[in-house]
């Protein structure tokens, strides 16, 4: 008998209110009742994403938000800004050359966040950027990117700013329309906590005005072709969506206003800090050094030396249910991630922070059994986590 | 946003394998479809109580299963000895009363369990005693009784031995065809981990004998409706049943049986150390004084002097999601209840720990927060709980 814990950055922990909305019986997705909800999920990502802009709904990964954000908006030869400071910056690199963009690609190294100003420099330096590319949270070490400040920049460039805040939306505050982000992209699977297989994505009128002089050929995830679907009137998808996730994520962004925008920020502020704190105190260091670049979603932790950081998230996994993540891309077997956004709350980070200790002890980690989790304890109860 | 965790003896939590089944369409009750699991689950209860007697479906709370043995075997005016140790021996006693029954009441002090040699003196002393009924697990207090002696004691007089086994079988061992056990209640809610509802009753050779001459009027627990329709082929319940609760029960019976009974067993075991070992940690006292005495099923913990029991245990179910039990009877606003019988793991234990202190150190409680939890992670590590 062993219960599953989902401590990742997602998928990430569903209420059972939500898994029941998941499991309804299947409406047609040119029905009425399905154009109903479609009408009303894309509004609540609106109010969500605080914004006025199109949002569309993609029956995708985050990656094909992404990728449609590039394709839709650019043209072949077209020289793009890549900030580049983790697995996702890499990704939008990838992603810009597969489809022939000329990409300058602005790198940090992995766990450090950018610097708003070294973004106007190169676009002072390239007039002829048409796009900034970026991460809110990068999910592979955990930062937080300050996008206020980059979107107060990037705003009095030609360029638009495409902004991945698959991880961060939600969890962090992001004002889309008052920070001037031009293509913001998120999914169903991160702080909404909802099942995988939706991505969502709001376009500018700037931006707009890049995809009508796009060339570069996009057909599953052409924003004209939702446009023109969404803009009937039941408002419809071009394609079949993945109708119970969408059904599925009415419910979960109705217990994100019922919770509040400031109580779920607070829970998440609260989870990353006992987290952190709690794996300081058994003499784990966090791949974040500077803690004002610390986001709220995952944190990063150091494998020790002396650890084999992958036999101690399988024991966490396979002996203890809990799963969370290790490194991707070139910190795989240097860092683990704990997830902690979303539907995650105190007992969560106290079950992930019991399991760490157990896996660590049964490697001969140094430290008294119990001093992490007293620490996530102390964490909540003087930031008077629950109430009444 | 806040998660609930069930920490009662009964309701205890499901897993998401029998919650599945049991939101499956339901079959209708003399459909083929479902007298093959009727038959199946009737199978699997005798195997889960080591037993070739008759074992009866019955679709009530435990409750009904005690009514049921005591109507349907005794006569008017019967004498009964009932070994009262706690709320479920008064429930023994009032509907032995009830149905006019001459009952000798074997009383403990709440918090003992019951000494095999008073129930062969009762005997000897009165040979015209029918029956004897008696808890196995008495879920007001946590004790658990000798089943094992009481049956070699009463097996050699013309007796009956009826057990409420309810909140103990599957949590603690109880042999019914070996311990020579006449009748033996049972409900779905507690170790079995299904859905309230269902209740099962076993019914032995002697048992039967005493069921035919019975004057007791009885209709819906009638157990010779319940036989006749039983033994029908194909099997039949004599009314409707709870279909969906039958169907996720035999699901739980699978569970139970692909972990093993001896590892259910040792996991109760060491959940209720854990528990226990935390709880004088916290500086708190059992009820039940005596360690051999204790149960596996529940745990009885006294209200300490400055605290409010019941604010205690409202503040843990109220502010962070863990419902646990209050006292009953007599021992109402006395004690607490701690459940961790049926679907419960080591995190649960943690969790509820955790939530213990946080509502003691509300009330001022004094002790360093995280004593209570880090025992349990000692316990849990030093039994080796989780195996891969």
């Amino acid at each position: 008998m062993k219960k599953s814990y989902i401590m990742t950055p997602g998928p990430v922990p569903i209420s059972n209110e939500v898994l029941i909305e998941h499991g309804r019986p299947l409406m047609h997705h040119r029905s009425p009742e399905f154009s109903k909800i479609f009408a009303e999920v894309t509004d609540k990502l609106k109010k969500f994403m605080q914004t006025t802009n199109d949002v569309f709904i993609l029956t995708s990964s985050g990656t094909g938000a992404m990728e449609a954000a590039v394709t839709n908006t650019f043209s072949k030869g077209d020289k793009v800004l890549v900030v580049n400071a983790g697995n996702f910056g890499e990704r939008f690199k990838k992603i810009s050359t597969t489809f022939g963009l000329n990409v300058i690609s602005l790198d940090y190294e992995w766990g450090q966040s950018a610097i708003p100003s070294d973004i106007k420099k190169a676009l002072d330096e390239n007039p002829d950027i048409k796009g900034v590319m970026i991460q809110q949270s990068e999910t592979s070490t955990g930062i937080l990117n300050n996008i206020e400040s980059v979107g107060k920049i990037v705003k009095n460039y030609p360029a638009i700013l495409i902004v991945d805040a698959i991880s961060g939306i939600g969890a962090s505050e992001i004002k889309v329309d008052e920070w001037g982000l031009d293509i913001v992209c998120g999914g169903s699977q991160k702080a909404i906590s909802a099942p995988t297989g939706i991505a969502f994505i709001s376009v500018s009128r700037k931006a707009w005005e890049m995809i009508e002089k796009s060339d570069i050929p996009k057909f599953y995830f052409s924003l004209n072709a939702a446009k023109k679907y969404a803009d009937k009137n039941p408002p419809q998808t071009p394609w079949t969506p993945g109708i119970s996730i969408i059904v599925a994520m009415n419910k979960a962004l109705d217990m994100f206003f019922e919770e509040g925008r400031e109580k779920v920020y607070e829970r998440h502020r609260v989870n990353a800090l006992a987290v952190q704190k709690a794996c300081e105190k058994l003499c784990l260091e966090m791949l974040v050094s500077d803690t004002a670049s610390r986001g709220v979603s995952v944190t990063s932790i150091k494998v020790p030396e002396g650890i084999d950081g992958k036999l101690l998230t399988k024991t966490m996994r396979i002996k203890y249910g809990v799963t969370v993540a290790g490194g991707q891309g070139k910190l795989q077997g240097l860092i683990f991630r704990i997830g902690h956004l979303g539907y995650v709350g105190i007992f969560d980070v106290l079950v992930a922070i019991a399991a760490l200790e157990f896996a660590l002890k049964e490697q001969g980690w140094k430290f008294e059994l119990g001093t992490g989790t007293t620490e996530v304890q102390k964490i909540f109860f003087e930031n008077n986590y629950m109430s009444e």
